[in-house]
């Protein structure tokens, strides 16, 4: 009795444009048609693009970082047609592995310039950055930010079902109305709205197409009621998901896949961005969406992310006061933002620059809490970040080294700061 | 030769209020004098009251808990003279034990009125509620949320030196701008500002008691210079913390134990708050807080928490659109909220209400985490449940079982509901 | 409604011999007089004497040791009557907490003379040495090894059951069994047969103290009818154990505390003996030892044990070839004793002296493994050293440093060699 | 600047028996040549069959496993000329991935027939049985025993460097004279000793062929000097294993993959044996055997293994009794025999038969502890199942539930008991 090989029901190719592959999407639609059918139990792997669909080199300049085209991104595989599942179930995923492609070993964190996406700390690192990771194994190596090896919590960044026409409806009035709220207040977009320039509609064509790439919502934000984006690192290899349904067939989508990622993912293209190969399986609870009270996706994770002792960490507090010493009324997000700062300020005495150590909180395995959140008009949050990722001791007890740490990959000519100074 | 037993350097009286004890302090304050010395690398031990000095009571209903009087609270067993230290160096407290006292056995947790105190979900649940565990060893367990026991990680709540007089007219400015600023939108208190009302400035008298009560830091919020009442359950047994010096002796204080907590202690009297004792070594790095870059106290946790598997949390994610489907804009604090609301939706369908929930969510080790603060503009950050702690299956793979839960303890003769209406 | 504290059961004398003390005895035999009752779902305290009664000293020599009168020795506290316990019941015993006692902070670890007691590695090292530990909270460190801190995995040596006569005489015909066969080939005794001297029947006087002298099994080794002493380092706080019942009321006993223990407890000695406090809770399982399939005590762990990463562990191989180069059959034990030496081979380069090693080896949260047994002829074992107990890195891939690292406590005046030339 | 995919050095034939692929080989023979040659620092891939070199198959009798040909077995991948090792050094080799092979998605756990291998417990289970376990991602289930399902902590059970002419010798004179001194007593060959028969010889031709024929050290045992078939489940990924080297380049070889094995590998066939690739990295320390007093292999374990909470471990004890109740003096091996078989005894219960048992506890992440080998005269060892495994509730405390079970593979037409009854 033979058992074969897994299905692939994805194949992605890595030198054309994501645009380009009909087996992809990029926008969140009642109506992108099927690619695939997959039976409830059947286990199946699918390929993945990275994020940006091909358009990131491993290079040591971040040029192409810098004139990332936005609208050309999050090109996901799917959606999948999961056999039995209707409006009211719960579909149940499990990811039995996430793998980088053999014939690409490597992926890439990055920070956005300011004005072409930005990210968590962009008010002070406005300007371009890029690391390479190289894959070896469960592990990974930077170049650009040296003395650091880690295993990853791979995981996929973006997993969701597809919304109804009701979802859908809801998602595009309150971004729109969050959007005529604030705008005005921010420098950069706080929302990004149904776009049709570089819409890909899967195999869609004509009228279809159309419509997917008027309504269809856009990809970057997670949303509570499918996941989508939900950057979750913990959602890794041996998680079950729980998904609500909305249309028949579920129309799992996927992608964006992280070889690892900090809490938070602070700068945006903050995980080890890479494309990919996922497994999956598959099954239905019927009505479990009344049954789980299932308005949000909720999830169990695997049992071999990487294990540091509990004591392994060292972990920085961050308040809800800003940099500039202004009073935030229990803004978990500013406290984390200053948590952030702290970690900078401190790791700066090994020798990275502000840059590298940005890189590093995004795309490491950091833990992120929220520790007080009732405590007028402070919330506490922390960043814990793994001590034997280093292969120094960076314990405030240790003996002080300054290493050569070399320099993560920038704008080619560029000469900006690569540190900030806080206050 | 002989090894005596650890010194106690504050003892503490279970059958009087916090404010009639001159060992203990309740406000932040260079000049609230020492009460006993400490030196570097001995041993000591000091008993802490609760937090509300004495006030709450072992009993089956809520009524103690609805008349607080919450100028009376944080009595604060210090501060200590760490003999040597001074302004600019780091102050190294590895925390050895913490213990409940033997002479009592238990704690509680409670949802203050929303009229006084409030709590992180005050809006769905404005009344009062408490839940008495009994301490047996490393476990508690609740007669008011039956069918759940959990080993304790057991932390202060509250730990930090004094602030400067520099550093306290900053807090004290920079809070009264806030509440200048913000307090006409909020019906309840969003900052507490200095209140000569109840002050203890431990063993101070005349003058200088005055300049404490005029001038003092309140104790509820957690400071970013200081740490304080940050409340991070992981600050536990064997960890080693790490604080700014500002005042010669470093004056030490510390109070507000907690049998457990759960990230964000969302009820606010959200802890197992207890007296207990602590066991503390301390050491200094002279000039620690330029070489470390130390602004904010920083730790390495102890190697003795609870550990469930990783495979063995339940985890619920929230977005930062709101219950009523407003979106708000990166606010992990709203998205916390949600991730709260999903797991208090989930739990109910064992039998337990709303409120012992809550009580539940806010005391046992609960980890909330940011899981991605980037993708305009949804936060999305995810809370999850050790599903251990039951003992009973909770996985949505799980046949249903309801139970007896019983109820929390309420205020004698209220009758308002137990469950909230989400949309 | 007050929550009483816990019932001590069982309260010991640190300044009087064990057995002068009838609440304790030092023989399992049916017959010995209860001292308490407990019933099923108390929880209750019992203190506990260290294994030796109270005959080693807080000092910097080993005399004490070298003369210590193993006929002196496991001064339980017991047995108790669990209510309703009867013969083919399962008892389950869950260990709330077990803690060193206020007033005798400190333990020791020590390695018997080959003449005395001896010790798994006595062929090498013959003479006495003794570390003594001091306790600070969770935390033990020892003057004798220096540059070594762990936190407990505190647990009891000794816990089971009375026999029934039946059992007892199983126990004596196969131990005597064994003397009789191979007692001519070993220089130290095999087994310690029933012996009246010194015995210590717990409150029995005349003919029943006569009879538990003539009979009762003697305490030093563990066997599967009813666990007794197993020395299993994982049976910590929090474990859940289930033992069978041969007689009316259980008669449970239980002692020799250890505050921590490496697998193995090699030196014999090897724990780091103490007095102290071990709270329990029992209930009983009706007729489980059949529905259970008990015949020996099972447990499950605690969740709360120190808790390195899996790869913070240094792992010592060793296989069934002995240090003079002897092939043996798949024998275990001749492989653990080869990954011992192993260890100890390469903890000299950092200073440290073999005797400090072996007691390190004895008394630190050491794993000890089976890894393969079926290879023929070879079994294999791993020995697994927590690199986080030192304060200096001891992996092969940093730099060597030699610490200044004393000594241990010796005998006085001895000059034996502290080295053994391995082969 | 592209990265390339690893390189392989070796590729395996799954459709041809191992002794006809040349760049395989299963001797230990300081001559049998290299096949490719690796750097210090590069990553490399390597293919490796199965232990059995195809012999087994996918189906559900166990009839090829009744006649393997032992010695067609363990054709080795290598050996690897390392560049710039010489004998003296110590070889660093970092395992960094093991996975099987997209090609055969399974693998398997037998039974040997006692007369053709036998087992860890043949006495009692001398028949032949089989498990085929499916591979999904990084789970796997097997049709052969239901209702349990885990995660893979995946290793090499072979890897070792070549010995010197001396250490060969050194092997073959202690391994006859064994054989000599007790196989009268057994009926089993206690030891393998070199065999000209199907002995692949690599790459060799004519006289060094011959030679190695005649004078090759066998495969099954691991042995102290290089490791070898070492069968330490913990050598899983990210491990760091830290070898001697006795000859030029060190000729590292390595094979034999584990899908997932027990502590002591019981059922001798008994992990979940695959073939398979394994990505390793080596490098060397000059002259680290003295340095590092490296006599035996050691390794410091990587960090993402299956990781069950503590308290997730259903343990059984086992001490040096016998089945038949004779004592044996301080006998791991017996001991943890008989903690073994308190655990099929126990496992009974719910359905399984003891083969289905025996296979488990042989292949499943079960760890096997020795817990005190110095209480004369018992040795106690301990087991610890994860309960997480198994899709329903093993513990003890949980309401019993029997299941249909099916069977294991057996050979066709065999109708010998399942089920052994112990004293």
């Amino acid at each position: 009795m033979a058992k074969d090989p897994l299905r692939y029901v994805t194949k992605v190719d890595l030198t054309r444009p994501g645009g380009e592959q009909p087996q992809l999407h990029n926008r969140w639609h009642p109506d992108v048609p099927f690619t695939e059918t997959i039976e409830p139990g059947e286990t199946v792997k699918i390929e993945c693009l990275d994020w940006t669909g091909n358009q990131i080199k491993n290079t040591d300049n971040a040029d192409d970082l810098r004139h990332v085209d936005l609208t050309q991104i999050h090109y996901l595989s799917g959606p999948f047609n999961i056999n039995g599942a209707e409006p009211g179930d719960c579909l149940v995923v499990e990811i039995k592995d996430v793998q980088p492609l053999e014939r690409q070993p490597w992926g890439y964190c990055g920070v956005f310039h300011k004005e072409n996406g930005g990210g968590f700390l962009d008010k002070f690192y406005p300007e371009c950055a890029k690391a390479v990771f190289d894959f070896e194994g469960i592990h990974c190596t930077s170049r650009h930010i040296p003395h650091v090896k880690f295993s990853g919590l791979i995981h996929p960044g973006i997993i969701g079902t597809a919304p109804s026409y009701e979802v859908l409806e809801e998602w595009n009035a309150r971004e729109s109305g969050l959007k005529a709220a604030i705008q005005h207040e921010h420098e950069t977009s706080v929302a990004n709205l149904p776009e049709p320039k570089n819409c890909s509609p899967g195999s869609a064509t004509g009228e279809i197409a159309a419509k997917i790439a008027k309504e269809g919502a856009r990809t970057i934000p997670g949303r509570p009621e499918h996941g989508g984006n939900c950057d979750i690192k913990n959602l890794s290899r041996g998680s079950k998901a729980f998904f609500p349904v909305y249309v028949k067939g579920a129309k799992l989508s996927l992608g964006d896949l992280h070889f690892s990622q900090g809490d938070g993912e602070i700068t945006f293209c903050g995980a080890i961005e890479m494309p990919g190969v996922i497994t999956i399986q598959t099954s239905i609870i019927k009505g479990g969406m009344k049954s789980l009270s299932l308005k949000s996706p909720m999830f169990i994770p695997g049992d071999v992310p990487n294990q540091y002792g509990p004591s392994r960490y060292l972990t920085f507090e961050g308040f809800s006061v800003t940099e500039e010493g202004e009073q935030k009324f229990l803004c978990a997000t500013t406290a984390y933002r200053q948590a952030c700062i702290r970690a900078i300020e401190y790791l700066r005495r090994f020798g990275y620059n502000d840059y590298q150590i940005y890189l590093l909180l995004s795309s490491a395995p950091i833990e992120g809490h929220i520790a007080g959140i009732v405590d007028v008009p402070n919330a506490c949050t922390t960043i814990g970040i793994p001590m034997d990722i280093f292969d120094f001791d960076i314990s405030p007890m240790a003996e002080l080294k300054k290493l050569d740490m070399g320099n993560c990959a920038l704008v080619t000519g560029s000469d900006h700061a690569l540190t900030y100074s806080f206050k």
